[in-house]
């Protein structure tokens, strides 16, 4: 694969060469049952094949619906949280705003953010929502949804409607509403859990209306699908299987760790894709974020010299995504050594540093891509989506339910007096 | 002590109430140690007495160097990293922007977010900066305090060093640099460690030139002082008890959650503060942080059914923070029985329900504060410093220094060239 690699560094003992290439010998088994999609979860594989959700007819559907918003609005407000919203601010938040800007709502039930929202919409012009949730009971976006309808019936008067796009579960009370007060829509994706809906309308739809090149992550998607269904020499199995051998060995917190801030909501979404599908039946690593350097300066010494619990995957950009030269406004400050370097340059240099220093303590995984871009996303998507199902297999968990979320929801409707 | 109570809820059978009381009334001793401040200590205990970097002679000197700045400027760019910049970032960004806005730097290598800096610095009027450096030698503050300085020239002409304010450690080079370029300069405390430097110029005195009340923040940490050291009913000491019994009885991850996202940066403070402290010689709770209710969406899981690494603390604001009131657009769409409610209440049902699900499966901590406002972060700064240190003593190690860090400087260094 031209543009993601995977590799380990372990100057800590842990790992032998050997007992790795023995266990993913080993792990080809699950990789088959992946590569090949298991018939008792034909239900929730729908992101599973890109082409089920991001095929020609559907591209041409989100895109055409997209020109015809984009023909009107400055600002689309985003109505979703967790898997309904992630991947789609993942793409926003690294690669920066095109033309059009999204807002992001229903993913907080606090006042005072939701008071900073309706701010910030008091300086736009035309504004339409996106409401995004595959089960609308769903608190947040429910009630953001709401607050935000008010706020259109205000601005638009009767017309407000034609200014709101829904994707919800077809067939569904919501829907059903959807249809009746005449808002447009698309179909949440039934047979895929939020949190994989990465290449599908959840994901692909607002990142269009942005102005992002929706074709060019399917492109990504679809090679990566390419490359890991035929192939046993496939970096998502070498990742499942050196995290899990982690995991047997006593490692209890997987670390992801990225030099670039902007992808902050990437790891975000990475958090919950493993969290969410990993964490049941007592089992599971715990999925943590790391922003580089600035958190070296605040984790680095638990890392070198704390408890052994932590190991660390490095999600890593080679190419410059920017370029800054270091000048001089001849003050002898003591930083002449670094004069006429580039910030990508020395950037780089403290990602080698850290993976020098810290795979001395423990083992650390290495993803590597070329660039940023809407084709990298969508590879990367495709790529963790398929690790994390391997991951699973190994773990001997259901990657694709989240019953254990029911407790907290229950207690809530019950003190909200909900029927 | 009426502005910050802690108690814990536990319907796992984790603790009983005896053991916790034997253990809590065992770590008297350590409590007294910290309340009088050990003597081998005494080069880091700067903080620990609030009067002696936020006595009244100091308060007036930050104020009106301050005062005189605030006459001038729109933006004060904060150069700092870590301990320099947390503990101030922490106020601003709960309390929100007062009539003169900071904007961060020093903390990233990404050229990326560098160029983004400077973008935003165009649409500024009267821009003055602020150094914070223990050890001049760290790079990320380094080479963006040379880069602020060549955009300063090329805005300013000659006179540019007179936008320029240093915190710097006294009779150092950088010191000296800083007093032939004719800066302002204030000192950083040569006995208090970075994060510990909240009550000191390197937080007060660029939240001073923002238009916070930093008497109010004194205020609380003076109170907050007198209470923790003349009592053994003492909520530091049983947080630090409860922390380190939990860590003991194999819990690997303290999780700090908050309901209010404005919180987010505190969390990264109190982060640094219990890794950089407690995590060495092999020991400490890995610290992870949780914005709520979104991360219910994507950690609930985990936390709820996953591996039982994690024990959770809860940092809970009482009084509303804000008031928005959900309405009606006449839309039947299944949240009717909410209507009317204010989303503060509802937040805080969520933080209740969350209690409730959440100590079934593990023990939570809960320590709750009345308002977010100076007052109170000048009592948290000082409770959770206080509390670190007594942890540190229970565990056995020495909260103050950091040599874990070395390791990767120095590979950085020898990388970039650096004699």
């Amino acid at each position: 694969m031209s543009f993601l690699s995977f590799r380990y560094e372990d100057h800590s003992n842990f790992f032998s060469e050997e007992c790795f290439k023995a266990r993913v010998k080993e792990n080809i088994d699950y990789l088959e049952k992946v590569q090949e999609g298991e018939e008792k979860y034909a239900s929730f594989l729908g992101w599973h094949r890109v082409d089920e959700w991001a095929g020609e007819e559907w591209l041409k559907r989100y895109e055409s619906l997209a020109s015809e918003i984009r023909k009107e609005c400055d600002t689309l407000v985003v109505i979703g949280v967790g898997g309904s919203n992630q991947a789609a601010r993942a793409v926003y938040e690294a690669l920066g705003k095109k033309d059009i800007e999204i807002i992001w709502a229903g993913n907080t039930l606090s006042a005072h953010s939701v008071n900073k929202l309706f701010e910030k919409l008091e300086e736009k012009k035309n504004i339409y929502i996106n409401c995004i949730a595959k089960n609308f009971e769903t608190l947040e976006p429910g009630i953001a949804f709401r607050a935000l309808r008010c706020y259109l019936q205000k601005k638009y008067g009767e017309d407000y409607n034609s200014h709101i796009i829904v994707t919800f579960t077809e067939n569904t009370y919501s829907w059903k509403m959807a249809e009746e007060q005449g808002y447009k829509t698309l179909p949440f994706p039934i047979n895929i859990p939020g949190r994989f809906t990465s290449l599908s309308p959840v994901c692909l739809f607002p990142l269009s209306v942005a102005g992002f090149d929706i074709r060019a992550m399917k492109r990504g998607a679809i090679e990566m699908e390419h490359k890991l269904k035929n192939s046993t020499d496939n970096p998502a199995l070498a990742y499942a299987t050196a995290r899990t051998m982690l995991k047997d060995s006593g490692k209890t917190v997987e670390l992801l760790s990225v030099f670039e801030p902007s992808l902050f909501r990437f790891e975000k979404w990475w958090k919950q894709l493993f969290g969410e599908s990993e964490g049941k039946d007592g089992k599971g690593l715990l999925p943590m974020d790391a922003l580089y350097s600035e958190d070296l300066h605040s984790l680095g010494q638990f890392l070198q010299d704390g408890s052994p619990s932590v190991f660390e995957t490095f999600l890593h950009i080679k190419d410059p995504v920017a370029s800054f030269v270091l000048g001089s406004d001849g003050v002898e400050d003591g930083f002449s050594y670094i004069e006429g370097m580039d910030f990508s340059y020395i950037n780089n240099m403290a990602y080698e540093a850290t993976i020098s220093a810290h795979s001395k303590r423990f083992p650390c995984l290495i993803i590597e891509i070329k660039k940023m871009d809407e084709e990298t996303f969508g590879s990367l998507f495709y790529f963790f989506q398929f690790a994390c199902y391997i991951s699973c297999l190994i773990t001997g968990v259901n990657p694709f339910i989240q019953d254990g979320v029911e407790a907290y929801k229950n207690d809530m409707f019950r003190m909200l007096g909900k029927k």
